[in-house]
């Protein structure tokens, strides 16, 4: 099946922006394994970043963690970004690997403790001043483990008094993204547990507060889709943190548990023209725990791209006509159809027609890049998160 | 442990609504099972409901289903009721049940049916003109089974305009409630699936618009008190329909499943301020499939009321002082002190103060009345609800 | 992509048993939605499975279930099945719509109640005899909703022993299949709620007493061709249930919900000898609450066909190569290779080879049939199950 | 409510073991907070074990874990230990932190790592030996985390070679206990996942292979005191690792999550004869990342102590009579009025009258231990666990 010119003309213009940390060392609470090559810095996160956009040309942007990917001079990063191919983007700000945040940060009833965290993000804008980034995206660890150890409500409304002190640091077009999590690294309770929490702040903070969704981060059984479908109907849907789950926030490859689920994102996001809203981030936010992490991220995007293309192909008239019929199976199939088709060579030569390789896998694979930073990469201490 | 006078009047004010379908046969979609002395019509679900409140003084008001309970003569069945003590409250409205909504009511992208589903809430708000209702509750059974079915975002859009529709005929003090459901009985989606969506839609209509939160309804291992408190908190916490769960919507006895996760609702409850404020209607909603429904009801109305006493045992001052300390250990024994205190002596004797029987379940099984029923209801139709 | 004349050969001994009861109404506890040209009688259910197999010649046997399709004479059934080219498959039990089993059947401590269950079975096995059937399927809905309401280690010893008794009754090649259901009619406790008790519960009665696996039928979240791995390694398993689910039984077509799911699962089938093995039955059980019941057959054993065709289609021998050389991307690359291989084409042209239609789904709505019994089929009773 | 004889003779002898690793730290993938006074090796860790048992005397023996708790002396460990009132328990083995096990260990297809992995198990038996432990428990942090990645098959095979050679050098009256999770660190599949699994496992090794039943190790919605009647019933329920959990492992204090669960399970425990039986061993698996550590485990072991209590307080003659007469409300009341009955006050004087403090965590917290070992244990590297 050939594709459309019009489906094309999407692809062309579709980015997902990478997380720096994801070429850093992760692993569960369990251990962390360590790995040939991993980068020691930002810079050569940066540089690893860069690889998957040379071989998909789908990849322009990168996040930074902040405090993990601080450095003395941002404009030198964001030149050695630029010498490579790719602009910084989105800021990450992290309030879970200090002591003091032990209970709390944006909502802890310490002054003192709240400040810090205000005061972080701020930082962060200053960041975002000096890298040209529009988008602070904030998630918050917080909550707590037992019933009756925090003041759910004093919380949500130190919450959203720190949001504001945060929002109003903001200039031009700079945005405020709060992601939601339903669980984890809290077990009783999350002061940003969900869409609807993470919207009614948001919402109180003004037009450049928007929710990020991370696809990770949802209760078993949710339709994630519907969610999708009503961001996007309230205006408030400011990106999306893609990865893959079986049970909890595994923070797998995006794609790799329920395919199908992902073309029903993308499907949703196309019928609310996310895909040509630039105010839509497509972000991945994943842990390559087991597996490489440069192929993993090549994988991940391309996936992204493969399923677009999937969800682009969906008939709308027959869907439309079959939704109008109440013809449950007819328009089932059309979904199902698109879902079903080969895009992938259609996807190679269209590639190639770019000037790229037809399988950016095997290109990479063949690069020889995987070896040359398991050579020079040793020596300092790999780049990681968590415990 | 004596129960303090400020909780002895916070329960002596405590109205528990109860359901009149709790009284009619219900079962799952395998079987429901009859019953001796089962209600044949809505006299008597409303005598039969004006028994739990007879034993326990905590249920003063009964609320209808319609059409199950239509009748002729609402001023008659209004008499009826306050005859028997009690008086009619909430008017909940049925799209499920009639064939036309196979695929949705006010969501249909058929004007015919969306218009005949307003239609019925019109009607209902004619009702509750006639029996003195305040509140209209909506629980919609509508969405979908299989991806494609339906256009999520233009029902989203077709729900707004219906409702609004149905907002606009209320009149004084009356008021819509908009439950919101996970699942079932639609499979994919559904079209208000969670607390986000009821509030978006009826924050659209205006400040007589709130939402109902059924403790059934949520997806597993969601934490429902920090619903409670969000939407007490937004101001938009309408009416609780009380039950209780193991896996799905089991709609049992509400404790049953978790009496710790009521009691944990009901604090928040009351911190929030809700078991004070008349805009929060405390309702069951719940199905007697196997166990007697007089007595079931009894035993609801009592497990709430002895859950309520226990979270209003709770040492607010030394909450505080342990959550101001981060005293993890200390802040949850200052909840499960409360939580294991055995209050059921306290309030049978004060339930003798007021008149009442020490034990309304033993009261109530040796009234008679259970045999009564049975030995009088013969014949005529069964009241029921479902397939 | 050509098919091999391996898979090719594999797919042309595929048999997927259907189950009467899809053709008759079915629906949620809210409500059963009645359509035209429903079967009246299980003559009426067996001609519409026959059209099932016309059109895809997947489908060469219908399973019944008593007493839903209880007939006076079983051999006219069996000659009216073959004049259509069909088949008696499984007999399956039924103990869920009997007043008597409100509170148990197989495993009820009153004796005459659990007397009557065991009848019960004896009958289908003399039916089985008559049909000709080899399976007896045992799925309970017996279990508790409240804590404290049974015994579960009595019941459990008491299933046991019931099913000694029915299983002492089989001869020459009958088997019993005991299926198992996380939950649901029951809320608390469910009698066989998991693999692991069907399992020792088969195993004590012997050889030929296998698990049932209804896909439908576990917790969120689990690891289902798992099970399907142990239950072959343990020679356990002996049927499937196909269906699929978003969040509890939903009943819906296989494949439907989560389309690499169902590839697992054949792919691990494959894996374990099971698409050679005539032990493993393939059996559909599903609910078509709102599409129309043929087609919903038609496109559920076309699912299975076409996802079959991509497991076989996984290259084996590159598999063991990447899992060897703990190549965690190849290897899951291998397997996505085949899953998203579009076998759709290939399957058509194999089947116009075989002289059937290229596309089953529009053959049959051309036949005219669905007409034909819509027309037909007025009066009488509509077949459907449930409350 | 007194206590009965009977009932306080079956608490004196009640036992609960302590895991070592409780007293260091531990947290989540995020973030491992650090808190003065943390153990530093095994014999600081063991000191303040027997804090738990001196003020509670419920907790008489300590497990270990290796390589955490290796030491060069196990015999000086022991007399340690003796010296302190308390003995030394379950060694727990570990296959999950070691860069060879990034793939498997016990299920490996490389037989040099597979070796190792029974090696260490060997080892493990040498310090049982050594220690005089009578238990080697096997946790497998064992999967995959992509389809594909894994031979699900071949691993299971190798799982049970590997356990025969382990268990093979077993003497006398040693046990091995096969711990099962559903998932967690590994995302797509987990080796031994359920109790079915561990069961089939263990079933085919010998008498003294046992399933470990962790509480917090099964999907959402699972009825764990069925699970335990089930092992009870089969004679292979060897152990309980105690924690509790709202969403995930998340290894709360034991029965702060669901306390009614706590109750139900320890009901069912001693229904089967398990509170009187040395062959289940009692023992907790918890991590305290935001609690204190020695008050977390005090609170602990009381909360078991109490409701065993509450279990073992219901009427088994009211129950009997109310489930043979299909009272569901009646046999549910039973069950309820145990866990409501507050036994804490009967215990406090218990504890009194056998010379222990009324109120152990008070009486901890006035010993001055914490403040002494905060103040002592400067310097050197705390003990943990995880990445």
């Amino acid at each position: 099946m050939p594709l459309t010119p019009e489906t094309l003309s999407t692809l062309e213009a579709q980015s997902i922006e990478l997380p720096s940390w994801a070429f850093g060392n992760s692993g569960t609470r369990f251990k962390v394994f360590a790995t040939a090559g991993t980068p020691r810095d930002p810079f050569e996160k940066i540089a690893d970043a860069a690889q998957v956009n040379r071989f998909t040309a789908l990849a322009p942007t990168v996040a930074l963690h902040i405090p993990w990917d601080k450095v003395d001079d941002y404009a030198a990063l964001r030149r050695h970004a630029e010498d490579l191919g790719v602009t910084l983007g989105t800021i990450n700000s992290n309030t879970f690997q200090d002591d003091d945040y032990k209970f709390g940060a944006l909502t802890h009833h310490d002054d003192r403790i709240r400040r810090k965290a205000i005061d972080h993000h701020l930082e962060c804008i200053d960041i975002m001043d000096a890298t040209g980034s529009r988008d602070l995206k904030i998630w918050l660890a917080e909550g707590s483990n037992y019933p009756g150890q925090a003041d759910l409500r004093a919380r949500q409304d130190r919450l959203q008094e720190s949001l504001q002190e945060i929002y109003a640091r903001l200039t031009g077009e700079q945005r405020l993204v709060l992601e939601y999590k339903f669980f984890e690294p809290a077990f009783y309770h999350t002061d940003v547990p969900d869409w609807g929490t993470s919207y009614v702040q948001v919402a109180a903070l003004g037009e450049r507060a928007m929710v990020c969704l991370d696809t990770g981060h949802h209760a078993p059984g949710t339709n994630i889709e519907f969610i999708v479908m009503q961001l996007q109907r309230l205006g408030k849907l400011g990106s999306f943190d893609f990865n893959s789950r079986f049970y909890a926030d595994d923070d797998l490859i995006v794609g790799a548990a329920d395919p199908f689920q992902l073309f029903r994102i993308l499907f949703e996001v196309n019928r609310g023209g996310g895909l040509q809203n630039p105010d839509v981030v497509f972000m991945l936010d994943q842990c390559h725990n087991v597996e490489e992490k440069i192929p993993g991220q090549i994988r991940s995007v391309l996936n992204v791209q493969e399923m677009t293309a999937r969800a682009l192909s969906v008939d709308g008239d027959a869907l439309d006509a079959a939704q109008r019929a109440n013809d449950v199976l007819g328009a089932n199939a059309v979904l199902m159809d698109a879902f079903y088709t080969d895009v992938r060579p259609a996807l190679a030569e269209w590639r190639e027609s770019r000037g790229l390789a037809a399988d950016p896998m095997a290109a990479y694979a063949a690069s020889g890049y995987q070896e040359k930073i398991a050579a020079d990469r040793v020596g300092g201490v790999q780049a990681g998160w968590g415990a």
